[in-house]
């Protein structure tokens, strides 16, 4: 890990915090809970929308059937009940943003910063970040790297970026047909383009699309991008070729492919950090990373035995607390309580 | 571990097992679950007559707020959901007893016997014995000792060797008012004594002994033992100061004291298990003692960072399984998988 700091993070707007959490799936809730118990308050930075990770994003409608005490329970289910047992402690979620450097502060803790500008100083870091950020599927076109951040991107952030741009929206998804519905009245034109004339949407979402085609407000086309036409990064047009076989250009100034997520590591292996195979090895006292003051828990670490269980996880956390409240508050004693005796813990929960 | 094994426990009416899981506390029963998962099945041991453990015995109705995904759960749910979760593994338990010796087998693996007698041929021993086996409190009489066996008794067991006796039990629970009902009809004479004349038993069952006293059928007596009398074991009578500070003695043939149960480590420290502070040392990859084949899971464990919490335990036989199945079925390859998405799983859970 470098010394160095980026000027701008020692600013005054950082936030500061115990703990900064990075990953807001189950086990990075649960570790605002276990943190939470031990007196210590958690930001958490996650790239989705929303909390629950590989959960919410992978198998939101999927029963599991290995949580202990659950015979069966949603994905989605399991989240909300984390984040109904991580709510006395308040946590401070920051959505739709990805870490983007760790550096040590010279007074100690860490300076953190996210690609959206958000930095914070915190005096732990607990990576619990999964298989890595979820990132957009780049479609398989030559050239694209080109026009991305100009005129292709795989997120809407502003919204104004798309004013009277001819935009072609491809996917068959959420997240094209939504963005398809809130361009429309503000682009000069919106395109939706798919492989097929079937839509893994909600309903009413096809439903409103359908009827702005119907009404010549929008156009659906059936087909593939096979190649871009522009330069210097700004677009002017996508080849397509259609379902009949025949092939076209159409007129598109930006371009928003939906192709769904991967998991990548992304900037955790710029941190400095001891990394194994993508996975970043971690001791079973602590589960502390080759940095001291930086925990993995989950399934980004590993260690003998390791299984990428979400009750190991929780297991996880529970140990890495104990650690952290060494560091967020040396040589105070830590007093081991249950839950089920202690009025103490009872009154921190809201429950005595 | 002595490689010795009694003749008696190499008779064919041993129980053959993948398993025996010692302790059918909310570990144990996970234990299950999780050995179930690799197709591995169970017998269990468990000195109380019911599952649960402490969760059964010390706590039932209070609420416990650190289980993963449950903001709040009573232990008694937790074990029912716990034995519902276990239940498509068709687990075999054997309540009210206690292991007593664990032995080498020459052919490999383990002969296990009960002081009820029962007999096990496991491939695996797992220990989920939490604080030790609960024992019967011992009532501070001098000389009590001499009577243990033949005329004090601290549970029934078999109801003829309490029948035409006198019978005297103490306590004022659940345990002393059910034996109070239930030895009355075929003791000579029942006297129930206690400190005072309030009961923490189920209403109907102080009801039904109330109205037994009013019939002159049975005697109540509010006091204290202080001495008894007898000879080779076998008891007369015994010494009590009433509340009135009057002193007495009642004729009885039996006593059962019923003042509760303690923790104690019991016979495991006979099983030639390296012990720290009486509890087990094990690695942090596969929970093993260190006797290969046995396993210790749960609270009776130790390793560094070890935290006595129900959630640590989970994780611990999660792992424990992957090792236990590389003795079970020996070179068999072991192909993880998430119950989210394996319809094999999914299928020996009974819900594909």
């Amino acid at each position: 890990m470098s010394e160095t700091i980026a000027p701008d993070v020692n600013a005054s707007d950082a936030i500061t915090t115990d703990v900064l959490v990075i990953g807001a799936g189950p086990v990075g809730i649960f570790a605002v809970f276990e943190l939470g118990l031990l007196d210590m308050r958690c930001h958490l930075v996650d790239i989705l929308d929303r909390p629950g990770g590989q959960c919410a994003e992978l198998y939101p409608e999927k029963p599991i059937y290995d949580i202990p005490g659950y015979p069966v329970v949603g994905a989605q289910e399991l989240v909300e009940k984390l984040m109904e047992q991580a709510r006395p402690f308040s946590p401070v979620f920051h959505y739709s943003q990805m870490v983007e450097t760790v550096a040590r502060l010279p007074e100690g803790g860490f300076a953190v910063t996210t690609d959206l500008g958000t930095r914070f100083h915190a005096k732990v870091v607990v990576i619990a970040a999964g298989g890595g950020s979820f990132q957009p599927k780049r479609p398989p076109v030559p050239g694209i790297e080109a026009y991305e951040g100009t005129s292709v991107f795989y997120a809407v952030r502003r919204m104004e970026a798309f004013r009277d741009q001819d935009v072609l929206i491809v996917g068959g998804g959420d997240s094209a047909l939504d963005w398809t519905l809130n361009l429309q009245p503000i682009a000069r034109r919106v395109t939706l383009m798919h492989r097929r004339d079937e839509f893994r949407a909600a309903p009413h979402s096809v439903e409103r699309m359908r009827s702005l085609v119907a009404e010549g407000k929008l156009d659906l086309v059936l087909g593939q991008v096979t190649g871009l036409a522009g330069a210097d990064g700004h677009l002017s047009g996508v080849q397509v070729k259609l379902n009949d076989g025949t092939a076209r250009e159409i007129a598109a100034t930006r371009m928003l492919p939906f192709f769904g997520l991967t998991m990548k590591l992304g900037p955790i292996a710029d941190w400095g950090l001891n990394l194994h195979e993508n996975l970043i090895p971690v001791d079973t006292e602590k589960f502390e990373t080759s940095e001291p003051g930086i925990f993995a828990v989950g399934d980004i670490n590993t260690y003998p035995g390791k299984l990428k269980l979400i009750l190991s996880g929780f297991h996880e956390v529970a140990l890495m607390a104990q650690a952290a409240k060494r560091i967020v508050a040396p040589g105070q004693r830590i007093v081991f309580q249950y839950t089920t005796s202690s009025t103490s813990l009872q009154k921190k929960l809201g429950v005595s």
